[in-house]
């Protein structure tokens, strides 16, 4: 052990989703059992609620109240989008953050986010041992869209998956009461990776024959080659259901709802934004004259903690933990990370690894994850899949309605 | 007791709800067990099948896959959208279904669904007492809408109900994360009721302060009013969250909707028909010039047997087995309703009404439940739907998934 005495603050940053709460609910009471820290601060907001000072003082919370966050989604301390400068053009910023550490006496920095919040851990971790103030900061890994690099796969991503793949075996079932031909487009997050889309395919693990076809980020969208695969699979069906990214874009870069939408105009006279599943909506529409219905998941895929994989609740709250216990052993400048170990049965082991390694890329799906006709997902990705939405997660009830954690805003003076 | 011996047939019919297989499995193993009864016939999509005779023999299907149908989604059987005709005009449809009731021996004819199949009942029952073939119809209700006339509600209401609830308050916990103003909008089931969207006002019992703003279709929609609404709420709140039915009108009667979509064209040059949702968000971006999205809950309302009421899946299913006790009594030209007895402790009896007394007809939210304003609803309306929404229905998994029940389509010859 290489423990620091001192306080530590925990904060929360970029998209909600369904975990990022379990995440710190892990770090949060592992903290407040460590000897070595004095205090466990929560900040408002991320790093806004550090550098304005708006610091919780999570002891005061009711312990049997902090158990509700595993099961409240999006960030219960709040969260923001702030991009730190480069501090070699602008430190203002990191002198702030430095004169709060010293001002509170903290020795560990906890970041629960994604891509952008791994560089700002980066950049902090750096501009402290520079600045020669010991402290150790790690971050937490966090997102729905399961794009950070060096990680297995990320908190927060089970779940949604989860989600996906319930709603379009629901959709499934919803369409096929009708003896009528007719497509049905399910839009799903992602702009750059199309993890969460392929999570779609899972119905078909338990007997359906939906989703017909799967679009990723990952291809070149071709909208003459989609609209021949939908009339393949109206040969040997009635209804199709297609699942689609919101990130595909055409051979040329663009979005491939980019052109649609620039013809779209709104009563006010305004460009109107649709998402892709509109824009095939109306090409099918144009194109082959069904039946078609779009329907976009939206923000429900990523704060559905009604329904949330056990799997994933256990490795967001265990990385928090481990968080704590990583910073303690003097891990610093590093994010918490997941290693697959094996499969059958599953198995994970948490680690870490530099955050310098990890910020400002991206994990995609493998192209060979993908079949070659770019329209469907492989055996692969079912094995991948499949241990993540794994197990169920009953959650505390009043009214029927779920309960969630109010958080109690003790600040600290 | 004044049973007749013959065969009975089930149908199902109109737009799916997560429990209108709970009502079919509730008749189902009524029938199975019921002496009287010598063939229990589920028809293939509705009335369509007793029409074209594909008619699935009941008794074929493994008992314990039948179990399954409680947590299957939609119309097992599938569904149809025929509108029979007046049989005053053109009674060719009624004499093929006494042709066919005779063929198989059927002396009880059930039929599952909302407004229309209730008029499907209606229209042949009368014909069956004109041709002196004795056989008793009998409507079992189901709708999300909760539009029914002559029952205090119907069954798929309340999951549809605690769905719209739950979407709601984790919609709140989402929105609430960054500390930046912006109006959110979610659309809701409901073309002429406002049942639904009344449903997601329910986060407010569970401590949450959303949604601010609700507009259901009884009372008229005035844009300039809703302008207004918002920029209060903003004046209390930094985020401001608006249900809204799909179904709402201006003054006029028509669809709010309308004139925005008229002018609104797609990159093919077709109108482009978008909901109420995105008309208040591009309303709200226009007038206030705040950050605003819009959330359209979709077939997901109906179809999201994950998270049904254990209040609603009782209720349907006991309906479903009471029509086939109500036949056996002599009761023909019947809808099954539930009368509510009681709030606290919540207690329905189970009873029936004549079809010709509901069928054409509606039943709207009361305006006292609505606020004078017009933008929220009151307590009474709490007071009915916390019941319906109550309990939770754990269901079986497999690979995380739901298992659903498939039909073994077994035709009878």
């Amino acid at each position: 052990m290489n423990a620091l005495k001192g306080a530590c603050i925990i904060g929360q940053s970029g998209g909600p989703t369904a975990v990022i709460n379990a995440s710190a609910l892990g770090a949060i009471q592992a903290a407040l059992q460590c000897e070595h820290v004095t205090h466990v601060l929560g900040a408002a907001n991320g790093i806004e609620g550090v550098l304005n000072e708006r610091l919780y003082d999570m002891v005061q919370e009711d312990p049997e109240e902090l158990e509700l966050l595993k099961y409240t989604p999006a960030s219960a301390l709040g969260s923001c989008r702030y991009r730190m400068a480069d501090p070699s053009v602008d430190d203002a910023d990191y002198r702030r953050l430095l004169e709060v550490f010293r001002r509170y006496g903290v020795r560990y920095f906890f970041y629960n986010g994604g891509n952008d919040s791994m560089d700002t851990c980066n950049k902090i971790s750096k501009f402290m041992q520079q600045s020669g103030y010991e402290c150790r900061v790690i971050g937490i890994p966090k997102t729905i869209d399961n794009d950070l690099y060096g990680t297995d796969h990320c908190p927060g991503f089970g779940s949604a998956a989860k989600f996906i793949a319930t709603s379009c075996m629901e959709v499934h079932q919803d369409l096929r009461v009708y003896d009528k031909g007719r497509v049905t487009i399910v839009e799903i997050m992602g702009r750059h990776a199309g993890w969460l889309t392929a999570a779609a395919a899972l119905p078909r693990t338990v007997g359906a024959r939906a989703p017909h076809l799967i679009y990723l980020p990952e291809v070149a969208f071709d909208p003459e080659q989609f609209i021949q695969d939908v009339k393949e699979v109206q040969c040997l069906t009635r209804n199709c259901i297609v699942a689609v990214s919101e990130g595909v874009r055409l051979a040329n870069g663009s979005f491939a709802a980019e052109n649609f939408q620039s013809g779209v105009v709104d009563a006010f006279g305004h460009r109107y934004l649709s998402g892709v599943g509109k824009y095939l909506e109306a090409l099918v529409r144009e194109k082959i004259g069904c039946k078609v219905r779009s329907i976009e998941l939206n923000v429900l895929q990523r704060c559905s903690s009604h329904l949330m994989s056990a799997t994933d609740v256990r490795e967001a709250r265990k990385i928090g933990s481990y968080a704590i216990r990583f910073a303690l052993q003097g891990h610093t400048g590093v994010m918490m990370v997941l290693e697959r170990v094996s499969n059958r049965p599953y198995m994970v082991r948490i680690g870490c690894k530099p955050v310098s390694e990890i910020a400002n890329r991206e994990q995609l799906v493998p192209r060979t994850w993908i079949n070659k006709r770019g329209n469907d997902v492989t055996d692969e990705m079912f094995e991948y899949l499949l241990p993540l939405i794994e197990g169920e997660v009953p959650y505390p009830t009043q009214n029927g309605m779920p309960v969630h954690f109010v958080l109690d805003k003790t600040i600290v003076k």
